[in-house]
Order: C-alpha cells, then sequence, then structure tokens
C-alpha cells in the first residue's frame, strides 16, 4: 500500500454530531440492522477508473486534477503506483469491495499478448493487496469500448476480427478476475450500438452480441468461474443509440437468446434516468423479473442530458432504492459500486474522501430509513389494502385462470359499476418525508 | 353518408404543379411502385377519435372547434350523424381503412348492457357505410383509459372488479370488431402504469395484465377472430410511467407470459421519439426481432414533452420508414393509421382535409424514394460493404457458433490489430438528401 | 362558509410525532423564525383554479374527483357554493392568502357586461367571506387563454378585436383584484406564444404583448391599485413556444420595452423546470437582478415533459429555495402559492388537505433549515473564501474599474499562472445533507 | 500550403445528377440568387478547431483519427503544419472563410509571453496563407475553458487573477484577430456558469462577466479593430448552467449592462435545441430584436442531450433558416461557420470533405428554397393576411397609444365577440413541403 493520502487518516464513525468532515456520521459498518451488518446490507465498493484514473478531463479541456501517483514516465510504474494508491484509498475509506476494468488496471501494450502479460504482473500485486487488506473484488470487466479499434462497437462491430479481439479481451478479464476471487463480471457494451441507421444491420448485430455472450457463458463454466454475470443498461451516449437500453430491452434481449438464466443486470442509477426511467423504477422492474443483480450507485442531473456520474447524495433515492433491495431480500452477490466521479473542480485529495463518505453515508441514511417503513409496515398495509380486492373471490378466480371474457361480462352485467378508492399519493409522499 | 363537409368534392390527384391545395400532388392510388399499387403499399387509415371527435380542448382550455355532426342534444344522434360524416370524410379522402375505440363511435350509458346495445346500433349502420363505400375497418380497440373507473388502469387496476368491467368491453370491442370484418385489433394500455412506486405493485400488475390478454388471445380464436392482435407501445401520459413503454419492454413482457405468437406491434412516431427513440428505431427493431405489425402515423415534436399527434410531414420520416417497411416486406394485416389530429387553431373543415392530405403526399413522397432507394441498392451496398467480413471464413465460423473465446484468442494472437474502416455516415447523409 | 368538508376540522400543529395525517408535524404559524411567524415568512396561498375546480380532467379522460358544491345545474349556484367551499377550505386549512383568475369564480356569460355582472355578483361575496376570515387576496389575474377566442393569444393575437377583449377582461380583473385588496396581479400568457413560425409575425407579436402590459401599468395608476404586477414565466405549453420562456427572456423583454420598474417574475417551480432550470437557478437569477416577487409554489416531474403541478414536498427544493428567498429580504407582497392539483386518482376531500398539509409542512421544514443554514455560515463563509481575490487589491480594481486589458496583461505577465482551489461541491453537498 | 489531402483535388460544382461525392450537387459559388452570388450570401466558414483539430475523442475514448499533419513530436511543427492543411482543405473546399480560437493556431507555452510569441509566429504564416488564397476571417476568440486554470471560468472566476489571465489572453486574441483583418470577435463563455449554486455569487460573478466585456469594447477601440463583437449562447455543457443561456437570456444580460450596442448573437444550431428552442426560434428572436449577427451553422440529435456539432444537413432546417436570414437582410459580417465535425468513426480525409460538401449543398438548397419562397410570396401573404386587422382602424389605434383599456372595454360591449380564424398551420406545412 502507498502513503498517498498522507493527509487522511482511517475514516471512523464519530456519529451525526461530528462536524469532522473527514468521519462518517452515519455509516457504522458493524451496526445491526435487520439482523445484517451495515457492511453486509451495503456492500460498498469503489470504482478504480474514476476514482483512481479519473483526472477531470471532460469534452472541453483535459484533466484538472493532479495525483502523487501519476508522475512517471513509465505507465508500468504508473500502474504499479495507482494501485498503491488505490488499496490505500479502499483500506482508509473502509469499504469491502473494488471494481475495475482491465484497462483501468494495466495499460495496453503493443501487442496483446504482451498488454496480458502486462496485466499478469499487476493482477500479481493486486492479488496480494487484497489478502492483505481483507478487500474484494466485486466484479471485473473489459473495457472494449474506448481504443480506436473498437470505434464501430466490440460483439456488434462490422467486422468479425474485432470481435474476435473483443472476444479476446473478455476471455483474459474473465480469467483475471476469476484469479482475484471476483464475485462477479459485468457488461456494459460502451459502443453496443450505432450511430446513424443508415449504414446499420441491426437484426445481424443483435444477433453476434448473443453470440458473444452465448461464449462468455460457455467460458466461465469452462474455467470454474463462479460469479455472477451482469449486463449494465445505458440508454445512449457514448453511440447514438445502444442496445442495451433500459433493463426491459435487456431483458427481451436475454430472453431472446436463452440467456436469462446467466445474465442479471447491474443497475445504474445516471443510466437509468437517462432512458427516461426512475432508478427506482429500474431496481423495482428488475426486482418483479427476477434480474435484479447490483447496483452502479451514483446520480445524475435530470437537466442534464448525458452520464454526469455524481456521488449519490439525494436521500429518497437512497431510501426508497434501499426500501426495493430489502423487500428483494437484499444483495446475494452484487453490492453498490461507487460508478461516479468528483466534480472536475474538486482538485484536492480531500475531495475524494469527501465524495465518498458522502455517498456512503447517504447510502446507510437510505438503509435506516428502509429498515424503518419495513418494520412499520405504513407502505406495505397501504399496498396490500389497496389490492385487496385480488385476494376475494373475483380476484382469485382470475389469477387462477378459471374465467375468461365471458365470466367476466356476466360478473359485470350483475355487479354493475366498480367502486374505486383513491391511490393515495399524497398522504404517502408526507408519509415518506416523516421518515427523512 | 353525410353532408357535412359541403365544401369539399372527392379529393383527386393533380400532380405537383397544381395549386390546389385540395388535390393529391404526390399520392395516385393506383401508381404501381415495386409491382404492387400505392393503396395497397400505404393502406391509409383514419382515425375516428381524433378526425371526428377531436374538437381541439387541451389542458389550457375546451374545444375551439366546432362541427355541424354535434349539434344535437341527443348523443345517438350525435353518434349517428357523426358516422355518417365520418364516411363521408373518409370517402371524399379517398383511403381504404379507418380505425375506432369503441366509445368513439357510440356514448357510454349509464349500464354495461344498454352502452352495448347503442354500440349494436351503430355498428349495424357502420357496416352498412362501409359496404356501400369499400372502406374497410384496420383496427377495432376499446377505450378502457378515459373513464374514472379506470383511472387507475384496466388491466392492472388494484381492483378485480374493474379488471372484469374492461374485460368485458374488450369481449365486445373485439365482437364489434370482427362483425365489422376489422384486419386487426389493439391494446394501447393507456393507463396501465402507475404514478408512483409508493402505491404499486409493479409484480402483480404485470402478471395481471398478462392475464387479461391471454383471456383475449384465448376469446379470438372462439369467437373465429382472425385478425391480427397488437400492443402499441408509449412510455408516460397519462401516467407517469407506463408498463408498454416501448417496443423492447413490451417484448420483453410478451415473451416472459408467451404471447410473443399472438401480439404484433404497433408502433407510433410520437410515442418513439417519448420514449427517446427515433420512429426508425422502433421499426426497424421491429423488423429485426419479427415483431412489426402497423403504424400510428403521426409526427410529434421532439422539444415538446408530450404527444402532440401532429400530422406526419417530415419526407426524412416518411421516406426511411417506408424504406424499412418496404424491406420487412410490407404492411400485410397493418397499414398507416393517421393518429393525429389538427391543431388547435385550424379550425375549420378545410384544414381537416389539408391535413390528412399532407400526411398522404408525405407518405406517397416517402415511398417513392424508398422505393428508388431499394432499386438503386446505394444503401444496401454501403451496408454489406461494411459487414463483409462476416461472410468471409472468421465470420462464418462465429456465426456457425464453431469457435469459442480460445479459438478466438488464438486468432487474434495471431493476426493482431484489426484493420478498421469509416463508417461513412456524412456520406450517406449527403446521399440521403440526393433522394429527397 | 360551507359545510363541503365536513369530515375535517382545522388543521392544527401537533409536532412530528404525530400519527394524525390531518395535522401539521412542522408548520407552526405563530412560531418566531429570524425574527419573524412563519406565517409571516411562508405567506401560504391556496389557488382557486386547481383546489376548488381541478376534478382531475387530464387529456386522456375527464374528471374523476365528485365535489359537493358542483352538483346544482346552475353555474352561478356552483360558483356562489364553490366560493363558501373555498373560504371553508381556507379557513380549516389555516392559510392566510388565496389567489384567482377571473373565470375560477364566476363563469363567463353571454356578454362581457353580463360577466361582469356575474363578477361582481361572486367578488361581493368574496369580500365579505375574506371580512369574515382576515384572509386576503395574494393576487388576481384573468384567464385569457381558456376561451376559443384566445386560441392564439391575447395581447399577441393576430386579431386586435382579440387583444382589445383581452383588454377589457383585464381591466375588469384589475379592478375586482382592488376592490378585495389584492396585493399582487399577475400576467400569465397562458397563449403568447406561437405554434409555429410559418404563420407569426413575431416582432410585431413582441410589440403588441408590451403594449397591453404598458395599458396595464397606466390602468393599474388610474384606479390607484397599488398591488404589485408580476409576470409568470413558461417556456411552453399549450403553445409550442411562449414567449415569456423564462425570467431572462421575461427581463430581456421587460428592459426592452421599458418595464422593468413596474414588474416583477412570479416564479413557478414546474415552469423553471420546463425551460430546463432548476427552480433555485430562476430564484436566484431574479434575486442577482432585482426582480423576484412571488412563488408558484409546486413541484414537476422532471422525467415528464408537461407541467404537472404536483404539490411541492422535497425537502431539498424547500430549503434551498427558502435559502435564497431568506437572504433576499424575504417576500414582501409576494408569496408561496400552491399552483398544484391533487393527483387524478385522489379523488376523496381528504386527498385535498393531505395534498396542502403535505405542502406546508415541507415548506416549514425548508425554512427552519434555511434560517439554520444562515444562523451557521457555514455556507456564506465557503462562499465568501471562495471568492476573496476579489475582496483584495486587483479584485477591487477591477470591480472599481480602474484597470483594463492593458493592465490586466501587465500583472498577468509579472504574477504568472494563477493559484486555483478546489470547487469543494460534494463537501457542500454533504453539508446540506446534515441539515436535512 | 501543404499536401495532406492528395487524393483530393479541388471541389468543383457538377450539379444534381453528379455521382461523384467528392463534387457540389447544389453550391454554385457565382450563381446569382436575388440579386447577389451564392458565395455572398452564405459566406461559408471552416473552423479550425473542429474540422484541422478534432481527432474524433469523446468522454469514452480518445482520437480514432489519424492525421498526417500530426505526426511530429514539436507542437509549433504540428502548428505549422496543420496551417498548411488548413488553408489547403480550405481552398479545396472554396470556402471565403475560416474561424479559430487563440490555442487552435498554437500550443500554449510554459509562460504567457512564450505563448504570444507561438501566436505571433503562426499569425505570420496564416496571414501569408490568406493573402496567397484570398481566405478570409470570419472571426476569432480566445479559448478560455479548457486549461484547468479556467476550471471555474473566466470572467466569472472566483479568482481576479484568473480574470486577469482570461482578459490577457483576449487582449491578444483581439490583436491577432485585428492583424488577420478578422471581421468580427466571438465570446463564448465555455465555462462561464456554475456547477453548484452552493458555491456561486451569482450577481456578482454576472457583474464581472459584464466588466470583462465592456473592457474589450474599449480595448476594441484603442486598437482600431472594426469588427462585430458577437455573443455565443448556449445552456450548459460543460457546466450545469451557463449563463449566456440562449439569446434572451444574453439580450438580458446586455441590456442590464448597456452593452446592447456593441455586441449581437452568434447563433449555434445545436446551442439552440438544448436550450429547448428550434434553431429557427434563436434566429427570429434576433432578427425581431435587432441583434442577429452570425451563425454557426450545424445541426444536434434532439434525443442527445450534448452538444453533437454534426454537419447541417436538414434541408427543412437550412431552407428555413436562410429564409429568416435572407428577410433580415442577409449577413453583414457574419455567415455560416461550420461548428462541425465528422463522426468519430468517420477516419479517412474524404469524410471531411464529404462532410463540408453536404453542410454546403445543403445551405444551397436551403438557399434556393428560401428564395423561391421570398419571390413567390405565399408565406408572405400568408402572415399578412393573418395580421391584417392590424391595419385597419382598431389596430393602427393600439400600435399608435391612442387608446387604453377604457376604450378598449368599450369597444368590445359594443362590437361584442370578435370572429376568429383559422391558423392554418397545416396548409402551411403541406406548402413548404412542395417547395423541397
Amino acid at each position: 500500500m502507498g502513503d498517498y493520502f498522507p493527509n487522511v487518516k482511517k475514516i471512523n464513525y464519530e456519529g451525526p454530531d461530528s462536524k469532522n468532515p473527514l468521519s462518517f456520521k452515519h455509516y457504522r459498518a458493524d451496526e445491526i440492522i435487520l439482523g445484517k451488518t451495515m457492511a453486509e446490507h451495503l456492500r460498498f465498493s469503489v470504482c478504480y477508473w474514476h476514482t483512481l484514473k479519473n483526472m477531470g478531463a471532460d469534452p472541453f479541456g483535459p484533466g484538472a486534477i493532479i495525483r502523487e501517483y501519476n508522475h512517471s514516465s513509465d505507465p508500468m510504474t504508473v500502474a504499479d503506483q495507482t494501485m498503491d494508491a488505490a488499496f490505500e484509498f479502499f483500506a482508509k475509506l473502509g469499504v469491502g469491495f473494488w471494481c475495475f476494468h482491465d484497462r483501468d488496471i494495466a495499460p495496453e501494450a503493443d501487442t496483446l499478448a504482451e498488454t496480458n502479460k502486462r496485466l499478469d504482473t499487476i493482477v500479481a500485486k493486486a492479488k496480494k493487496l487484497q489478502a492483505d487488506t481483507g478487500i474484494k473484488l466485486l466484479w471485473g470487466t473489459t473495457n472494449a469500448f474506448s481504443h480506436r479499434r473498437f470505434m464501430a462497437g466490440a460483439g456488434t462491430n462490422p467486422s468479425p476480427d474485432v470481435f474476435a479481439y473483443a472476444a479476446s479481451q473478455i476471455k483474459k478479464a474473465m480469467e483475471i478476475t476469476c484469479e482475484l476471487g471476483g464475485e462477479g463480471y459485468v457488461f456494459w457494451g460502451g459502443r453496443e450500438g450505432y450511430d446513424t441507421l443508415l449504414n446499420t444491420d441491426m437484426g445481424r448485430e443483435l444477433d453476434h452480441l448473443a453470440l458473444l455472450l452465448q461464449m462468455a457463458v460457455d467460458y466461465k463454466k469452462k474455467i470454474g468461474f463462479t460469479g455472477q454475470l451482469y449486463i449494465e443498461p445505458k440508454p445512449k451516449e457514448p453511440t447514438k443509440h445502444q442496445y442495451d437500453f433500459d433493463s426491459g430491452n435487456c431483458y427481451a434481449f436475454l430472453q431472446k437468446y436463452n440467456l436469462v438464466d446467466h445474465l442479471k443486470m447491474n443497475i445504474e442509477a445516471n443510466h437509468a434516468t437517462l432512458a427516461g426511467h426512475d432508478f427506482c423504477h429500474e431496481l423495482e422492474y428488475c426486482a418483479a423479473n427476477g434480474i435484479l443483480g447490483s447496483v452502479d450507485a451514483n446520480r445524475g442531473d435530470l437537466l442534464l442530458g448525458w452520464d454526469t456520474d455524481q456521488f449519490p447524495t439525494n436521500l429518497y433515492d437512497t431510501a426508497q432504492a434501499m426500501y426495493i433491495i430489502l423487500r428483494n431480500g437484499g444483495f446475494t452477490t452484487g453490492g453498490l459500486n461507487f460508478d461516479a466521479h468528483v466534480r472536475r473542480q474538486s482538485i484536492d485529495t480531500d475531495d475524494l474522501f469527501h465524495a465518498h463518505i458522502g455517498g456512503m453515508d447517504a447510502f446507510a441514511r437510505g438503509l435506516k430509513i428502509a429498515a424503518k417503513m419495513i418494520e412499520d409496515k405504513a407502505f406495505e398495509q397501504a399496498v396490500t389494502e389497496r389490492y385487496k380486492g385480488w385476494s376475494g373471490e373475483l380476484g382469485a378466480k382470475i389469477e387462477k385462470k378459471q374465467v375468461g371474457f365471458e365470466e367476466l361480462e356476466a360478473y359485470t352485467l350483475k355487479h354493475g359499476e366498480p367502486k374505486i378508492q383513491s391511490g393515495r399519493q399524497e398522504l404517502l409522499e408526507n408519509l415518506l418525508n416523516e421518515y427523512l
């Protein structure tokens, strides 16, 4: 481990009255909530690409942030020092997990063989740091979207050579994820989409994407990797339109290609809103369809049309998200990965800690609020009451498929106009405010 | 037939040099394009709800339009006169099809039984007018969203009594659609969604929606209705979030509930854009997945966040849409239904004709452009060229599932960096402009 | 006063632990905050159009809500009973103010003269109810957008006869506002915009709109009305584009036509977000330019593209809005008017109370949080610290216009690269969460 | 001039039947339209930053495009070769103008003094190339947003030292623009806005921005620069909210700070749509208020929320834009600058030509269509007819301010309900299609 954040000690829980911005005010890792510790519930993960590698570049300027571990002119030295900095950061923050893309941890070399050797070097180091600290890998993934070879997609590329290259990268990325004991592996199809239909064969591209995932399922079995596979929806950006638009579109795809038993969703809050859905909609949709896997915990700006990847701080979102996750049984292989970066102006190392502390405290409060909502049953009872007709005779017959249109018409002709009841939305919204 | 549009005669083709706004400049019904008449290709349909019933009301004011057939204080007299006006309009315009909701053609009475009798009266009249004019029913549907009983949905209502009422309405609507020889039946779930997750059991609601559609599939068989069933995606409005968000979400739903053999999509241009997709994306997606059925031909305003239902006039859209439809084999049961209404300020009867003429001419031009694009093969060749690698040895092996990650890695290690080629988007966009 | 809400008594403050949904948990009218009572700070107002007149109609169905005061077939009886219900509601809720459009309180008759007589009748009643209850009029306005005569605008209408009609309505509406002791008068240009540029003379329409407002300024003086005039920005809906797009566009217009001394802004939260701004942006912009007048307190749904007019419940918004309003000196003539309506499914009279209670409690909490933020000075100090360079020698010279490009270039050449500091956004966002 | 595009010769007009993609099909520079050549009307300009410097980087990957002039490891050699390539490109394309930011043409050095020397070197070269080719500078500008020193703005920076640095850069950029005979100078405030109100003093920032512009006005006079100053609105990106949101917000700002006589608007199509306006709305608004200056001719994707800067190809937009520009008297100092870049996949040098040719042909067609619309007067007559009431007695009295509310009420009481007329939107939209 490094000493790249010398001004920051281990972040401790100091409670809500603390004025120390480098402390947790709400997150206490071992506090028991509904029978599990907060750490077990929340399974926080730091992402390598933003937290360690993002220096604040945007389309209008290069990075504004300067980090000590980036000073060498040798890329492998930078990679080595960055890994030290990473585990120093993880350990000081006190998270249990991390996530990475292959290209985050080791820079690409001139040939694939050499690139893979670089990965092996860094992975050996990461494995040792994991062992030293007890920090585990939530999931790994490959970056098959940044290099120019992937400008037209990886699995959906018009060239089978690029498809093959992507397959080779994923193979290696799955191997190192397995080597590091990763609990999952994510597919985010950064350029699996199109910029114009004028040059695109959509049907063929979708078939190819499915072939790539089927190969991954096969190879996972072959190497004995037991982690969960995830697909991460995003509607657009960088391409004009991505096939994995939202969880509904992904679910359609997985069903069509018989992949639904093998992949779950990794839901990112900001991707949900870019697709026109609330974060909670996507979570609830996945829960309802048995495909909820893991979460990229961040926050977008609904007035901006790109992925701002801000740290999650909105308590309405964290409380309602945790309420859905808890009712769905909580995380098993998944967790809350902070796919978020500090703002370009947040150039100090302290800002990096503030950002993560804020996200962790916001989800800790969300967890506590959600637990209270579950214990009180106020919302559960309101829902049960609203649907209680379905527990009656008519509802049961319909649900058991004992009646059809003719029986229902007879029922309606006999009973006349149905009674309707208030949806009580304002009452429930007020109630939610009382939990905050 | 009535005489409600006395100032307008039958609309004739007069060619592009005509200065008569009440003539077709491009649509000539019997002109042969790619082996079929324009009428056979385009299968234009007028919708009853907008063209006959919409008087320009919006959330900020009541209707501004006054029609002669609405003057009676007796609702069934209005219904009768409206049907006369409808067929007068259809015949003068020269379309082959019409569409309706049950509640458009006959007003609801105090009881379901009485409402159904009213429908029978009007349907008998419509059947005769169909026979007299040769105009056919493209599809029928039920309105299970306007009445307050459906404020919380029809198939997804928290009350099974409302579910039963909806089923009863659909039963009757399918019967009259069958009686009128309808070539299809549409489900648009106007309030099948939610306004807040706080009071909603999403999983149960989706199950119920599937039950309703399964009953419809069963009943269709029972009464020998041979038309095509369609589901019409829309992401939101009136509810905050509708389950049938887009064709991808609908396709996921149909697959999950084993309904995919029974329903195709009815794609509405403005619904596509509200969901964050291009109209053409939705068409191409449906074509790629074998679920393209029919089209609600209109146009939204991408800077406005609601369904503006404007008449289609954009030649880029009509040309590209027809290019996809033609390559998919053209319409079979479906057609181009103008789910569009004149602007609130377009208060003259002539405006109603201008609007439809403009839409028909725009699609006629789109058809001719698309046919030329197909004949020239310029776009087809560009796509073929771009994907030609997939017709080579490596591509074939991948598509036939003869290789996996290991073989592809070996290939990549051997062949090195793939060659990449320009996507040529600007060239193709320029080319498209030359067809306009 | 009426007895239309018999199940609800006067709403009292019962504190945060109360389980009674028909009580205030945070709003205590006479509690002193920063030297003034909560009632004096917040100046809550109920709007007539939504709270009394909105029955839940939307573009997809008529109203779902049934109120006792609407049962008569005589429109003036309905108007009379509605006014009784209104003051019963205002009094039970305990607000200090109400707002109305002329057409909300009295239905239009066959002639303007008769319509104005109806207004006189109802205004006399309202004046008495005001005197009986002590409830005051925050502002009045005219509805010059619902009737078909205004389909193409009022002040911006292509016909001067419609302009004249609008002027006549405003004249009367200003008179009755004055008669009722109104503290303000609002202009919301519901159809002052265009649907297509193809038929529009924008420059002339803007000139006409200014003429109408200048006449209003003149007439205000003539009748001795001392209330504040406001203009209310909204970007679109019902028209495709409204001239009063946002406060910046309104401010440009007011300056061009020398109206800036006579009108301030009435900022509506949902209109702000439809224009692509945060609610707080619009408030801060108005504060910075000295044009902040009053507030239409509601909430939109940022994933929906229309004015949802939901009740304000988001504590982030209420706290930050009150922070800006307090720093600007608080309301003088303005207040917080609930331009919001219950959801269509909220059909019970209790829902109407829940909605307003929720909004009042949310702003009461917002006020308390904002007061604490002001007392603690944490945010103020962060801002002062960030800009402290401007209190130094160079900053002072620039602000006093003592230097130009040449002096600044000399300074830069001498001093070299400026030091930059973190924007500390995450720290401040965390801090804000600690106030909630 | 260089030889960096050896495969492309001078682009010539070959007419609409040419199959040569490297020819103009519609743009013929010396063709006379409404008394001026196409070149004089359209005043096409190529921008340096996109056309020469953009290699296709986006937030998800580095550039994919490789250009011959970028191969040197010495930045000034690259700058020199790029300038050669630039004029080769301009000359082969046949445009009359170019535009640049200071930092596009010469890379920043370690000190401002050294940076300015580099600029002098390159500017001398550019001046010679201008003389050799006859190509002129449409406008210059400074880049005061990419370097980390400007991360919190230039004129609105919390540090006066950064303000001073920005002033120094603008000083030099104005000098070199003057040296090169530039016909204008643009201010685009790339980071003149905020990311969070929590750390922002909006009022003070706006005052400072005005001070910077006032200094520029003064310095322009001092050095005898006679070009037009422009401000370029953009609502957001890179910041969360930019002060120059749209032309209305800019106009309000210019009026408040007495700058309206000194700056006009540079309207960018994609910025307009990001602000929720049509491109044509912004043009018409500027024309109506006398502030229309120049145009950044590009195209956005209305389903994407960021500045895609695509080349303009939509004929509806080019025709309607030219119609407004022609009616406003045409360009004087301004022109059509292609602030647009090829898509990331368009990696060939030919693509760069296709893109510009497509944009020029699209505006050439737009010009011809607009000229025909003006000659035919069909739209002008429709507008005149619609507003003809304002040429009557009542209209004239209102416009001359001879009447007020009392006279208008008397008029209305006497004349009763105004007649209303159809807006004829569909008719006009159909008519527009006939011009395409």
